[in-house]
């Protein structure tokens, strides 16, 4: 019972994302697959990349987590596929799985191997032609190797980290918004866990936050605060409100850190 | 061949929806996950609980369905599983499965054995971390008793039902707006048989309709009639164009009914 | 493992897509069930049409593709089934199979069989009570022959082809708008392959496009190109633009194309 995953920047209301599974089940008829998002904005590889980093892991062994954000299909970029963890990925060479190829024991190879393509090949629409049906066959038991060549040359995006400025100062940014307007850092919470125990502000938009909240119930309304997200990462919400709204931030703006 | 279905407000641009499919099928390899909708308003139960009411028997038995509009996660309130006509359910104790739990010999627990959960829980995403994993956890044939202890005061949504406000008159109001801006009112189609065969008007927003339609083709363009939605419910309708539009009304908007 | 695809107008923020699924699983408990799109525009029947026309054929064989665009629901226009290329189809009879049943060897049957529909049958809903109830008894095996007599007489679309209005020039249309912009022409390639090799010029809007690319990373910025799409028609598209918003044209928009 293989399951294969979709994420992509196709949107619901086109064909594009039926031709793709329809192309999975005419390759390996047993699929089980599960859409991710398709929601991505417009060429936006590294939301995707973001997108797929939480939410692979969750998933069984043997998935095989396709993504499609492809601004530069039919042109000579590579497409690649990786086994990482137990799963295995299909996409562009664009970057798009940065997040998941810094896992140690990461392989990857170039989808090379015209076989598991289907023919011809549009030079538009990549997602149905090459990646939903080399996803079929992998799910279908095809053997990762057969896919193509290994490389080690795989494009891959700067994962923006946050930045040490001071003894304890750091400079980090906003990675992610989601629908609720909760801001998601970079700053992982594994890496400053003592803002648990000790006083510290956050200085992001033009507001500085010096809260700690343990859920959103316990926010007081209207303001916001600092919370250990379900991302892995500290993120920063207002309780029944849009926190991006109300600092007025969106992915890529700034973040300060201080420990007191 | 177990079915889940799964109703919440997290949309589908942002990684959540795919993280608690992958949280279920990694319990629960076999479970056919179906989606009724993510695109509840954000923390609205009443909107939840209706979706949920309107879909989950036409499902087959033993189905376990999701709810997750959670604006309470991470806080005091109670994670509660439901069984009721040979279905499952699994939601944060909050009202959303108020419009299920009337139907009698429903069973009600509140869901306290951690071993079905998914660990560490992050305390801001029990759709991932606790009603997924429980979920799938039943679909895998997991005895609902195990769950947690049975309890009975239930968080319940006060579900409004028309008032009678003279002889032949009730006051009653707008339950949903569809998409295509139907207006479902809470007039029970059963209740209300009777303007099939007599007159009667209804005023709603500014105002009055005293025609009923059979279907949307027999209505004039432009105009509102009463017809028997296939909710169950009275509903509101303008053939080809948004009743809710044109009358001016949303949710909660009142509407009296007088039968002549 | 049957497969059955969805295409609708109805949206994924209501319930009916999910009720509808509900119905074919107690149908037919081991259908997989596809989303195509339900993002049509409400009632747009040739919109439903062309995403139906553009992912059927990429599924396995025997799958039953429902149809729910459906303006006349309740009215007396019929429901049909149709056998097409070893794929069903599942519809009302208002058109929306036009670009399918323009395959060889389609056959059309009126769905007239009530063994096969769920009772009692709404007025307003025969998504939910026909057609995903007898796609379920399709996929369950049920034979169509048994659905109701065969039609010779169903609903056609006035599929719009491009018309010869000079010895080298032709005038069509837009057919479609995709998500990203991308302008879907009604010019087959396979019928104008000849601007691969030659000179042409495309009137559009405003403008005269007359460069044809192969990919859209070979477009300069900014500037519209025609390209042999996915879609087997001749597309207009920026690269890393919307091309239909830099034209100013729609679906339905005139298009001049001479060969030079």
């Amino acid at each position: 019972m293989p399951v294969i995953t979709l994420t992509t920047d196709f949107g619901l209301s086109d064909h594009y994302v039926g031709a793709m599974k329809g192309v999975i089940l005419s390759v390996c008829l047993g699929a089980r697959i599960v859409d991710i998002t398709h929601g991505v904005t417009p060429y936006e590889i590294s939301e995707a990349a973001f997108a797929l980093a939480q939410s692979w892991r969750y998933f069984p062994p043997k998935t095989v987590h396709v993504v499609v954000v492809d601004p530069g299909v039919g042109s000579q970029r590579r497409a690649i596929a990786a086994s990482v963890g137990g799963h295995y990925f299909v996409a562009p060479d664009n970057g798009v799985l940065s997040m998941v190829l810094t896992e140690s024991g990461a392989r990857v190879r170039t989808i090379t191997n015209q076989k598991y393509f289907r023919h011809p090949v549009s030079q538009t629409f990549h997602g149905r032609d090459i990646f939903a049906s080399v996803a079929g066959h992998l799910a279908a038991g095809v053997s990762f190797a057969k896919l193509g060549p290994a490389v080690a040359d795989y494009a891959r995006l700067s994962i923006t980290q946050p930045v040490r400025t001071a003894r304890r100062g750091w400079t980090g940014a906003v990675l992610k918004i989601d629908r609720f307007g909760n801001i998601i850092t970079n700053f992982a919470i594994t890496d400053f866990a003592q803002i648990e125990k000790q006083s510290f502000d956050c200085s992001i938009g033009l507001r500085v936050i010096d809260r700690l909240a343990k859920s959103y119930a316990e926010m007081s309304t209207g303001e916001a605060y600092v919370i250990a997200g379900s991302s892995g990462f500290l993120e920063i919400s207002v309780n029944r409100g849009s926190a991006a709204k109300i600092l007025g931030v969106g992915v890529g703006a700034p973040i300060e850190l201080r420990l007191l």
